[in-house]
């Protein structure tokens, strides 16, 4: 007897499975992680509450205690904010309540690329409205596309993933106010750049955000990510979460690291400043182009093709991500800002690369 | 401006949100949890482990190393594996792949409520099954409905759920041989009691295990979940899957139990040697009456109502689970198997309150 296939969605059978060669180097600089890792101080408390906890006990059913920290931290209300297992299970969650057949989803792409396969399961239908030219957000097409075609949802990532583009807080309310869909913005790498919209959530009840501990607060094996929107909204969207999804140990973790910013904040500062710095000397590299952006990583276009960049940098001990399959970025990879360190060693071997 | 609930699917807008009162008690017996705990041997190798590794990187995208352990434990090819977030996101995983507008899901109840949620949020129908007045599998009556109503799926908690009731070898081949609809067996209590259905899985393609690390391996805090199935139907719910919903702690853990066995096969033995007998200690407590089962607790009928029963044994220290809402239960309570202190002193309650 062979596997009864047929029982699978044929939405779900149409995609094709998402695959990531386990490729290692010495510089990783292909996931946007924060190179400087987890301070010691933070890991040592994270470790000691474990150590006393009994493993075998199930999370809180709502992990009040982590809520009312984030809603301090984000500036929104308890009763609208929602944590769970990665902003992967936030995006999820929303998108699962809300998507069915003939459910029509407004997506900016090249763009993150879990947003497309969720709502695919879901059997919605993706209207994609590309980037422009210069790689940064159609904000009248994106908005036409919302208003022409009562789309019930869109997804905006500011900034955007792999671009580093954002939408501006007048842009943003401008579409909020021509539709009554959700407009959900995945502000998962704010900390390091964009306008925060937390302001917003107030007055635009069909706002909805999603943030991450995994990137400026260097939780990325950790997986926390959580979702701010009305408390109406976040209700519904708990219907279509997981009970218990957040793990005692990452919920612990995330609180240490709410109660120790001023351990993480200078690490976004130096992520920052070296993306400033990394900016301008991939500038001077004849035969790539950096696009600017305003979060921890660039699109960058390549004289030389994508896969070859990809492996010269590989064979010089650097991961970066070959993106050329995404729409638009046929030319180009994604480079994470590294240490200080490992932007040198990435520079230096671009230089070798492109032989100046 | 309210906020848009239009925009929520009518099937999700119509669940009654899933709510657990955060009680606390000394003695806590309402999860069906490991009562022992995790041995502090494997503890410290996990927060050693975990003290090393950088927590601001992505754990794998396949945790392989975890999965090949699986296989070995659980007796199958590791490409049929799938692990992830939960038992929860494996039953997520599944049905989010199967189930839509349309799809049936012969279910029988009462049992976990997380399956009927989930089939629910997918907008798919669930044909329910009552068990037998005694509690157990109505097997003729389940075979029926697939067969009848040539139903897509059903799910089957073995172990089921609260009532501890099991299905055959037999019964399931028999079920298994009837129809092409994927047949999901939760065995989340395998190592408390029940057949291992692992040695179908050649056979049967339309045959799905689910397993968990949260009773007997003493992880539920941790949350670890597995699903055991052709790899082509695990290939097809991994589509379904998030990507990294498994943190790397977790992972870590769930390695270094399964490394030391050893240490955890005796609290095994120890909760089957407590659970017989409590059997016989609640059995000659006049006023309640234990449904035998082959897991970790009891469906326990009781001559006063089980909202009464649950406060006075929660005036007493001791939490247990009102499950009088369940279809069929009105008159039960769920306990689940303590280590031997806390059983003796649960029965010495029940003995008060039953004032014997």
């Amino acid at each position: 007897m062979s596997a009864p296939l047929d029982k699978i969605k044929s939405n779900v059978r149409a995609i094709t499975a998402y695959t990531l060669s386990p490729l290692e180097a010495p510089i990783k600089i292909n996931q946007n992680e924060n190179p400087f890792g987890m301070p010691a101080e933070i890991k040592q408390e994270v470790l000691r509450r474990a150590a006393e906890q009994d493993w075998a006990r199930y999370p809180e059913f709502v992990p009040s205690s982590l809520i009312e920290k984030l809603a301090k931290y984000s500036g929104w209300r308890a009763d609208g904010v929602m944590a769970g297992n990665g902003s992967n299970e936030m995006i999820q969650s929303v998108i699962n309540s809300t998507v069915e057949k003939g459910v029509l989803v407004v997506l900016p792409e090249p763009t993150f690329s879990v947003y497309r396969q969720v709502i695919q399961v879901a059997g919605g239908e993706v209207a994609s409205v590309p980037l422009k030219e210069n790689l940064t957000f159609d904000i009248p097409r994106i908005k036409h596309e919302i208003v022409s075609r009562k789309a019930d949802l869109a997804i905006i990532c500011s900034p955007n993933n792999p671009t580093g583009c954002t939408i501006s807080r007048d842009e943003l309310t401008d579409i909020l106010e021509s539709t009554s869909g959700l407009i959900i913005v995945d502000q998962a790498y704010l900390e390091l750049g964009g306008e925060d919209f937390v302001p917003l959530l107030e007055q635009y009840k069909n706002l909805v955000i999603l943030r991450t501990f995994s990137k400026a607060m260097a939780m990325g094996g950790l997986r926390v990510g959580y979702c701010l929107a009305a408390p109406e909204l976040i209700t519904e969207f708990n219907k279509a979460k997981m009970p218990y999804s957040l793990n005692f140990f990452s919920m612990t973790a995330a609180e240490v690291a709410l109660e120790n910013l001023a351990l993480l904040d200078p690490l976004v500062a130096r992520m920052r400043s070296e993306k400033e710095r990394l900016f301008v000397e991939l500038q001077q590299i004849d035969g790539i182009s950096p696009v600017p952006s305003e979060a921890n990583f660039f699109v960058v276009k390549t004289a030389i093709p994508p896969k070859k960049l990809f492996e010269e940098l590989h064979s010089r001990g650097i991961l970066i991500r070959d993106i050329s399959k995404a729409p638009m970025l046929s030319e180009y990879v994604r480079i994470s800002v590294g240490t200080p360190e490992e932007n040198d060693r990435l520079i230096q071997s671009l230089h070798e690369i492109f032989k100046q």
